[in-house]
């Protein structure tokens, strides 16, 4: 929700403050998906990484498009939340198998989609309750984007129990 | 995720590392829940947090009663995403209108609850890898109530939106 300030009147300023809480998630994002890609061993997982770091980058495009439907300078708002997922993934690095590191790497990768997913869907029902179906078609698409991101990781965490299996 | 230290070196250690997270995540949530109860406004609101308070306290037990089929000392691991998701909501307040801040209160707790339900959602496939459905069982029943609240919050917002059109 990055800092909640006492400018925050209306659902319309919420859905500002909001935005640009989304806004610099997604760019500190960007900036933590090459690291991500460079610890990934499995190759299922780095190409995964790579493919959403180009989709990162267009709902950071997408974002700019809804700041601009409404009329708002494009700006962020520090979001501790983010920050802390992030700092998680970063932490990944160690002695351990590659197997394990991937498979944090995986969680960690997901705690953020699940951040995105929550954030859009609110920020989604709140565009609709302003009566800016505009802005909402435009965040759907990135929704959609983080949860087929989510299912991939699922996915590729899946074949790597399956492979161990067999 | 937590601390990620380099005692990590195979899944059963990745489990334990992550379960401490979400132990410590879901005593932080316990101790966050009687502040949200003060900032709500809205009856339904309160109501839903009040519960998810209890449903929380049980969660710590099914958390423990895991730790003691693996025949692990509870214990925590400081979560660095959960304290960045709690502080943003910690500060929610000011001048706003009564029905913004219950939004933003919504949207807030729903963050909290994508966060738990991806590190469920984690730790049930890890605890399923190593065999454990003991745990996984436990750790489903505590999944099962975090989407059920995530559900409940929206329905929440919902009926706030069709009131207010009404």
């Amino acid at each position: 929700m990055g800092l909640f300030s006492k400018d925050i009147q209306s659902m319309d300023d919420l859905f500002v403050h909001t935005l640009r809480d989304i806004y610099y998630a997604e760019q500190q994002i960007e900036k933590a998906l090459p690291k991500m890609i460079d610890k990934a061993r499995n190759n299922a997982l780095r190409s995964g990484f790579e493919e959403h770091l180009e989709e990162t980058r267009g709902h950071i495009d997408r974002l700019e498009e809804v700041f601009r439907l409404h009329s708002t300078e494009p700006s962020t708002v520090r979001c501790q939340a983010i920050d802390g997922i992030l700092a998680e993934a970063d932490e990944i690095s160690g002695e351990a198998d590659e197997d394990v590191l991937d498979a944090a790497l995986v969680a960690a990768a997901q705690a953020v989609e699940h951040y995105e997913i929550t954030r859009y869907g609110t920020l989604i029902a709140w565009a609709e309750e302003l009566g800016r179906s505009d802005c909402a078609a435009l965040l759907e698409q990135n929704l959609e984007e983080e949860k087929a991101a989510d299912a991939k990781l699922t996915e590729i965490a899946e074949a790597r129990v399956n492979r161990e299996a067999a």
